[in-house]
């Protein structure tokens, strides 16, 4: 990763904005959404009851859950033209290009005509997007068209019954519940930003997203939990585990899934998920990858003093429920498009538009040659 | 326009980076792409020499230039699944959407695997949207599938080529070349900040180019020179525009294509495609359009010490080519492409991700009700 500590470079520490939404390693730990810990969020609620909280700032009651649910459940199916677009797109595409011109695409025929429409998009794109990433993925990988519409009554059970073809354990939608509320919001990180500058110069709202899912696509934001599976899944057990992070270090290897831009002590995460991936090991009956997975969070901490982000247990965790690696980052899009469109709508709420400035590196004023004098 | 004076808001004034690229407004004035005055590329070179100067930090000599568009020409055909999903757009979605739908897909079929890539990439989208934007648009309002490999020179031309199914003339051809440079490169606006943030992550360019194209599309940022049009469409003489410019002055509503937010004293462009919207105006034989707007100049210029910016005049100048309006802010999509693509090189080269903080403004910690208390 590159980290290089120039004056002003990242706007790191720099303030760009007001937000209510979030307040991130205050004090150097702790997460939390509109006031909520995330951990109180991870024990007690579902995925749905915090994407209404940051669409509209507030637990819902249990009629407006129920209404919620229901509204979400009847915006699972896609149009026919998006399914001939992803259709077209090939198996060995980037998953998160597929999200990306799903997103786009679907602008172009359910466009947010006016503002007053917002939170009827966000509700679309929060639906729509586990059917869009396997649509395409069941279609290019297997060749089924599979139907997207289901009577799941959460997302994660959603994505998990169009992936296997199947309702899923109890077990299983209640670690994709938690999974998509760890991943659901995290203040101005790159993508977050994208949608917010997006925003402000007053740009419809699957611009906004469909920039979003570009910036979280590079490998220094989305795609840890890829590279921490990467990483863990040749571990043969704990003693390998250690042998191969010992050497990575020695030779100086950046691991992914360690550390973090804004936690200093600890990622509030990693203890939930972590807790999940242990549930699902035993389940399983192999307890491998979340074995070395402990070792290495010993192994970092001892010797680099680093702790393991929100993204290192989560793969053990995927894999346990059967999910494609190539699919993990996408379903970071399907849970962080709510803290992107509540971003969206609090930089319309107080807009101006983000424009800074550069030091100019460049030549000095100069004479245009002729082209032969070149 | 909504421009509150908040402390941090919108970054104005803060430093996000460097840049050797561009110069823009230095003491009040003046726009300079690698040290060359605008004035002076836009009388002597083509904007393919510009394009080449943005991509390689020098203008190509001859053996290059010609080299250099001989590359161009041989990447204006489009890839049947391309086709296929710009088929499924209907005539009434946003042109914008079209763009930025366009080289997503494409992201996905001819992909960036790694950036040493970038400027076959980038030469491949500067050389491909004038296609993609018009095979839409012929299909959708025409019903015919054009074919989109031309022989014509210039990425102007082949524009006005495949619009108006027809070599463009010479007067055109030139008026296209200029436009294109007046909009390639304006440092840190915020579709091309868009761009940096995303490359910040190490994203592939094709996110980067989505990212920014729909920054592009907020009514806040392109779109002026539309607006532009709207204004003046329906002036049926000076006195006409002048009595309806008072109203509206009056009314306090805000008049498009005038001031900017880094101008002082007046937009180095204006001049340039003024000059160009006059000689039209001749060759067209009904100088209206460009009577009203420089009515609107004087009475702007009187009433509000404000001047035209770069958009103004474009508005009479592509409407007298024949231009529908809805197209206008895709040709600065096909143009803008070259500095966004520079500056993703750039941030690249010296990368750190772009993360700024943000002032908490939320609810106090509080701890989550069970359902039925809410």
């Amino acid at each position: 990763m590159v980290d290089k500590k120039l004056g002003g470079a990242g706007l790191r520490g720099q303030v760009a904005g007001e937000t209510a939404l979030c307040t991130v390693g205050k004090s150097g730990s702790g997460l939390t959404y509109y006031g909520y810990d995330i951990k109180e969020l991870a024990d007690k609620v579902s995925f749905e009851e915090v994407a209404y909280l940051l669409a509209h700032g507030e637990l819902p009651n249990s009629d407006q859950l129920i209404a919620y649910r229901g509204r979400l459940k009847t915006l699972r199916g896609l149009p026919q033209s998006l399914k001939d677009v992803l259709e077209r797109i090939p198996a060995d595409a980037h998953p998160m290009d597929v999200m990306r011109t799903g997103c786009s695409f679907l602008g172009n025929i359910e466009g947010e005509e006016d503002f007053s429409q917002a939170d009827d998009k966000i509700e679309r794109l929060l639906a729509a997007f586990p059917s869009i990433l396997l649509y395409w993925y069941r279609f290019s990988h297997e060749g089924v068209r599979i139907e997207t519409e289901t009577d799941d009554e959460s997302i994660g059970a959603h994505f998990l019954h169009l992936l296997h073809d199947k309702k899923p354990s109890e077990l299983h939608t209640a670690v994709m519940n938690t999974s998509l509320i760890l991943y659901a919001e995290h203040e101005f990180n790159a993508s977050t930003f994208t949608a917010r500058v997006c925003a402000s110069t007053l740009s419809d709202i699957f611009s906004c997203v469909t920039g979003a899912i570009g910036s979280l696509r590079g490998p220094l934001h989305g795609g840890a939990n890829e590279a921490a599976m990467d990483l863990i899944q040749d571990m043969k057990d704990p003693d390998h585990a250690e042998k191969t992070l010992m050497e990575m270090l020695a030779r100086k290897e950046k691991i992914m899934g360690f550390g973090h831009a804004v936690y200093r002590e600890f990622d509030p995460r990693n203890d939930i998920i972590k807790e999940w991936s242990e549930k699902l090991a035993k389940e399983f009956g192999d307890s491998r990858l979340y074995d070395v997975s402990v070792r290495c969070e010993e192994v970092m901490w001892r010797e680099k003093k680093l702790f393991p982000n929100a993204d290192f247990f989560h793969a053990s965790a995927y894999h346990y429920m059967g999910i494609p690696t190539k699919l993990f980052t996408p379903i970071f899009v399907m849970s962080r498009v709510t803290g992107w469109t509540a971003h969206v709508k609090e930089q319309r709420a107080n807009n101006r538009i983000i424009r800074p400035s550069a030091d100019y590196t460049g030549p000095a004023p100069r004479k245009v040659p002729a082209l032969n004098e070149r």
